[in-house]
């Protein structure tokens, strides 16, 4: 039986940052002060990540992917199967899932408003679609997700995810209802399931126009849920997942859908509640509250921050260093309560670089580091984009960070003999 | 709409050594006087590249595919169809392409001259040949290229290029006119294609030996183009360019034919002509004001300097020295003579080294750098094979060593959501 240790990786969202003149030519992380992180760096071994490989600029979906051990080059799931599984949905072999938005429509098909007034509380809508049966046999299973969001789910029969969206996007409010269509031409399933998706919507609009729920709405003068629009299809991918793989129990604490989704892929079981936001606004206190509730039953807790990313994304430079600050924080918070701090095993990484420069993910690799019994301590003391470019873990992909510190926890098994 | 910056890509043919006794134990590139390489240095990102993994020794060919965003263990085509796009022909799939010469024979099919006396100027042998048909339905395109060179493409029913060359070679010249013959047996379609192209080889044979120039010639005394030999016969590989990939204007400033081609299937135009030779009499002035004169209409600006691999490939070491140094001078006037230098990134890489010492190529990384705005510029103050062993970008592959220029230069995608 072999000795497996306890491990938190905590995932900062978009932590990886340029240099940056308003900080003295430093990034954020540099410029940030990051007590906890620095000791981690100093008694730890570091290193620069790429989430997938260098020079490939990834969304948030393909940095966790490669995080939870998921090869995405592979299996890119698109984003509504992941919704689906972040709803409780079991996706079987072929089905296609969608995101969703209940939005409002005029008579001519016009989307009003992409949210329709960001409703909540949507189930008794959900349940008018729930089950719905479409042509060629084919079946709907559609739930509802926080506030306006909802996923639908295709089965039956073989069905492709390469199409288009029926929703317009956020820059084009006040356009059309977009007709699916396949995403090239000569893709029979393709045009088969653009028709299914079709009826679908059409559908919606004829269950929600006169539902109770939208009537009373209209009372009040807010916009009617009549219809539902898709985007992000995707097939299921089947493999196993990283919990299955090597035989440990996953924890993620996490308030973002798409996180959550792919955590649970993994087969991570999620700690979340309503303190926990995936904004600047959330309660660190309550996420250190849940780490350390999560190790008493995982083997391997994975804690992520939203906040960073959404900072550099505004181009909020001060923001941006003072929510790693309150990252710092909150780690030596979980360091304190340790049960074990010395069988525990912490790995800082993040899932790619969001430099406030060009408020958009970018392809510079991410610095990393693990702490704990055994490594094998560099000489780098402080934990930064270029500090740790000369740590001992060199450039590591970030599959390959996530197996290096499940190595070190021991739950890893040799290949070959 | 996205921030598209402009950039300049260095190519120094075989730039990449080893410690040499006579220069105190430093490589070539250490021991030059290099102003400008070094400031670039200081004031930028280095790194070590593998043009295709480490340990792999690559060709011109293969280290340029893999610095024009080809991933050659995916799509290596051989220097057939490389040639062929170089002379301006166009490939439809399933062609097979070969390099061929114009060389002199003797009656009893001994290759006498490889080259026929470097003739030039053989459009009128070439217009005898093109357009010729063979058995089995397969049309000839002959096209003639520098020198001796020509290009021989077969198109028509299923070919295979896994077949061996007519041409003895360089060190067999006063051999027999070799036989081609499939690669490995039991392969019909390569015995087909072999089987056409002897029936070429005979049929140039019989197009040239009393062709009115080759009279000419040999009542000058000069050896005539009297046969068409063959050699690394390739298909084309259908796939998305470099350029149709990331929507950029290519431009490449280069004479070397090989690199040429690379750039053109890359999507690239090439800016050339008579001043540039390829050789150590190139005039690198001339290549600086192309570079400048590129940059007017393409996003993205390649370089190739071929001289130092030359006098590499010649264990000339004072010459390595002094054209990494001319190298150095062009670069920093072209830095000079930049409309927009804040805008500009510079990359200096390599397609692989050529140790003096072994006058061959070898599979030691070379060193690389990217210079520009944002950059997390390192610790390192010199161009060096082993100052830049300890460079922020660590060790990195020539494929993602572009994207990363690229991911700068903001013209990459995000791979997911």
């Amino acid at each position: 039986m072999k000795k497996v240790h306890k491990g938190i990786m905590l995932i900062i969202d978009g932590l990886g940052d340029r240099p940056i003149k308003e900080l003295d030519g430093m990034t954020p992380l540099e410029a940030a002060r990051t007590p906890c992180f620095d000791a981690l760096a100093k008694n730890g071994i570091t290193g620069l990540m790429d989430p997938l490989s260098p020079g490939i600029r990834v969304g948030t979906d393909v940095g966790h992917l490669a995080l939870f051990g998921y090869n995405p080059l592979k299996v890119y799931w698109g984003r509504g199967p992941i919704e689906a599984v972040g709803v409780g949905l079991e996706l079987k072999q072929g089905d296609v899932a969608l995101r969703c938005n209940f939005a409002t429509v005029d008579e001519n098909l016009i989307v009003m408003d992409r949210r329709a007034g960001r409703i909540r509380h949507t189930s008794p809508l959900a349940a008018a679609l729930d089950g719905m049966s479409l042509q060629d046999g084919v079946n709907v299973t559609f739930k509802p997700a926080t506030e306006h969001r909802a996923v639908l789910v295709l089965s039956g029969g073989r069905l492709s995810a390469e199409i288009t969206n029926s929703d317009p996007g956020p820059a084009n409010e006040g356009e059309s209802l977009q007709e699916v269509r396949p995403k090239r031409p000569h893709m029979p399933l393709a045009e088969k399931t653009a028709r299914l998706v079709n009826e679908f919507v059409r559908k919606s609009h004829e269950a929600l126009r006169d539902h109770d729920l939208n009537r009373e709405r209209v009372k009040k003068g807010l916009p009617p849920a009549n219809i539902v629009i898709t985007r992000g299809a995707g097939m299921a991918v089947k493999m196993r997942s990283l919990t299955e793989r090597f035989d440990i129990k996953g924890c993620c604490v996490a308030a973002e859908s798409t996180v959550i989704g792919i955590a649970q892929i993994a087969g991570f079981s999620v700690l979340t509640n309503e303190k926990l936001t995936a904004n600047i606004d959330t309660d660190l206190d309550e996420k250190a509250r849940l780490t350390i509730e999560g190790l008493k039953e995982a083997d391997f807790v994975v804690t992520h921050i939203k906040g960073v990313d959404l900072t550099a994304h505004d181009s909020m430079l001060d923001e941006k260093v003072a929510f790693i600050e309150r990252t710092d924080r909150m780690l030596q918070k979980i360091i304190n309560d340790l049960k074990d701090p010395q069988d525990t095993y912490i790995a800082i990484t993040a899932d790619h670089s969001t430099p406030c420069a060009i408020r958009e993910h970018s392809a510079d690799p991410v610095p990393v580091l693990i702490h704990g019994e055994g490594v094998l301590v560099d000489d780098v003391e402080v934990f930064g984009e270029r500090a740790c470019a000369r740590g001992g873990l060199c450039r590591i992909r970030g599959n390959d960070f996530l197996l290096s510190m499940l190595d070190m926890m021991g739950v890893t098994y040799r290949f070959g003999s």
